[in-house]
């Protein structure tokens, strides 16, 4: 399959989007959920689906659909992933299973072909839950795996709340929840994504795509640490009620509880109040982010935590998640029997698979393995051929 | 001495900036260097002083100073401090001795007298640091013991550049700088001030007030920590190079030298980048505050942290500092032998003595000795006396 010469390429459209939300200092992108960086980019897809002659609806919870025919009739083949970023993330993560979708359009537009099947192209709201601290909750609220007077009640650094920035972007707060007529539309649904490890560039396998299996079990605690505010430069050390001792234990035993149970497990964030250099912290908060294949391997790592003293409150639990087993044989097949894999990292995807969608990923091939930062990467001709596969697969899908 | 009754009272004047910069959530005050709440700060400190019959400059690097009488004839006997705070700090650290000489001079005025030599009331700029970093820069680049080029390109967290916001604030950047003309004025500094550990408040000594004698050395690095950002979730540990381990192993490292020299130390502030949930931070920064009785036993600290592989820069540094011995012997005989104390604690003071400027400091009694806190307290009758003793010095020292 090759494009005409005025079809975008998959690394044309991460173009255009490329200033949107970019830190010049760093080269990272900080496109927060419901900010004005991501409305640019919803109004940018937007456009790029109507100039595709799709259909553009936005859903009650903020996700925006664009249709290929329509989905009432009987329930699509959607593909498509996130616009939004981790606070200096890369400009792949989820970009890039958007514009792949967006370019195997072009490329079933150029083939003329016409799908039995309607096809739609997703872009979901707030993947990565880097504002508001809750990941996926555009799927999560559309399928009610979060109920949404929690997510209205989050509230971001600056002390917005989710209600606030939703409402400021346009959306009817009331009408946050489960959207059982957006998700009867959806029928199959496949994610194309940068892989965020380097299974598929390993010497072994050496793929330029590959196809997801399965997201092994994780979640995301908060840990408070509570002190005493007082002076660096006056208080006796043993007078003090200092939580910053407290956030360094509690780091070093995440490390080592991982260690103990072949887990994945990080201290990425942290809040210390006041944060002064010279006042001992009031408070410390810091969250704990694990992952392993088993879920009994993630709740080891809590054990032991909580004998070290330590009980984070869970923020958001993802359980061990299948894809449809049949559909990724299939499109391994399609694809000349590339490389099956399961997924440490969570997806919209991983959402929907948890609520019944027949559901798959496709992996692009990332030679560093790094994501969520500005060093991630993937080829041009790597994204390219995962949006060609994409095509492929909505062809055997839809066609 | 007894005010009149229009006279109002230290705790009527901290009332009248009450609301200044208050997080009514904490109950702590954010009022820092060169903001709005700065400038209505030093709006009020003007006004007040206005209303006194002083006459009110500001020095070219931005600090306050009202006259009575010309201090350009003979040297002045000056006194006051500073109004900002650390973040989420509390209502006397600073503000108490500004409110103190101006309740000081309503009693000189009250007893209709005449100063023989001219009394000054200074409101320092930026006594904490709290947004820039560097503690005391209004009397530093005053006294030349900070560059004015250092400064201005201090950033805040926003990434606002001490120039930008000089300038914002009305002030000639170009003029920054060590100033003879105001240090000329300045013939003995006498500093009110909350204590900020609980000496006075201990039964052995129970006094409302204590006279300063010297301020420990002490100092303030940043110790930068460099890893690679990764993806929480799909990152293997060993493939990991997480500097949030690192930050662990510092602050340990900190608390144990600070114990084994009998220093205090402390990590009150950290940086980390991205600090988002499921990204392995790029880099981590954290500040050292470190000071003890005497220079060596802080060196001793660094050498034991170069030891476990940290070498932070220094940010500030302030030697041992010995207020002028006969003025607190003469001050402590005038309050009929109260108590004379050394501190911890860095003050404006300090810097003036440093550069020579004949020096005292009037601690007022602090019951739990939690200051930078919005749990810092004194009570109101102590705070009066404060000031009834601060106008007995001024009789003396300008009578």
């Amino acid at each position: 399959m090759s494009a005409p010469g005025a079809m975008p390429s998959v690394a044309a459209l991460l173009a255009e989007i490329a200033t949107i939300g970019r830190d010049p200092a760093t080269g990272g992108y900080r496109r927060m959920t419901l900010t004005r960086e991501d409305a640019a980019l919803g109004e940018w897809f937007a456009a790029a689906c109507a100039a595709r002659d799709l259909d553009v609806t936005t859903d009650r919870n903020g996700n925006q659909w664009a249709w290929w025919s329509d989905p009432d009739t009987e329930a699509g083949i959607v593909t498509g992933s996130h616009l939004d970023s981790v606070p200096d993330g890369g400009a792949f993560d989820g970009p890039l299973g958007v514009a792949a979708a967006l370019v195997a359009v072009d490329h079933l537009r150029a083939q003329g072909f016409q799908p039995r099947r309607p096809i739609g192209v997703v872009r979901f709201l707030d993947e990565e839950g880097g504002r508001f601290g809750l990941a996926c909750s555009g799927s999560r609220l559309l399928t009610g795996a979060a109920r949404p007077e929690r997510v209205l009640a989050l509230r971001d650094e600056a002390g917005t709340s989710y209600a606030e920035a939703a409402a400021a972007a346009g959306l009817d707060v009331g009408g946050l929840g489960r959207d059982d007529e957006a998700l009867r539309r959806i029928g199959t649904f496949i994610e194309v994504h940068v892989e965020q490890g380097k299974a598929l560039a390993t010497e072994q396998l050496d793929a330029p795509i590959g196809i997801g299996s399965a997201i092994r079990p994780h979640g995301r605690w908060r840990l408070d640490l509570v002190g005493r505010a007082d002076h660096a430069g006056t208080t006796q050390l043993v007078d003090r009620r200092d939580p910053m001792l407290e956030l360094a234990r509690f780091i070093s035993a995440v490390r080592i509880a991982a260690e103990n149970h072949a887990a994945l497990a990080t201290v990425g964030k942290v809040a210390v109040r006041p944060n002064a250099v010279n006042a001992i912290p009031s408070s410390v908060s810091a969250w704990l982010d694990a992952r392993a294949d088993r879920e009994e391997q993630v709740d080891a790592v809590l054990s032991a935590l909580a004998e070290e003293g330590f009980e984070p409150l869970l923020e958001s639990w993802t359980g061990s998640t299948d894809f449809d087993p049949a559909l990724a044989t299939r499109l391994s097949e399609l694809a000349g029997g590339c490389p099956v894999l399961r997924t440490g990292a969570g997806h919209d995807a991983g959402v929907l698979a948890q609520a019944g969608v027949k559901t798959a990923m496709i992996f692009a091939r990332n030679p560093s393995g790094v994501s969520h930062s500005p060093a991630e990467f993937a080829d041009a001709e790597d994204c390219e051929r995962a949006a060609e596969f994409l095509a492929v697969s909505l062809v055997d899908l839809a066609g």
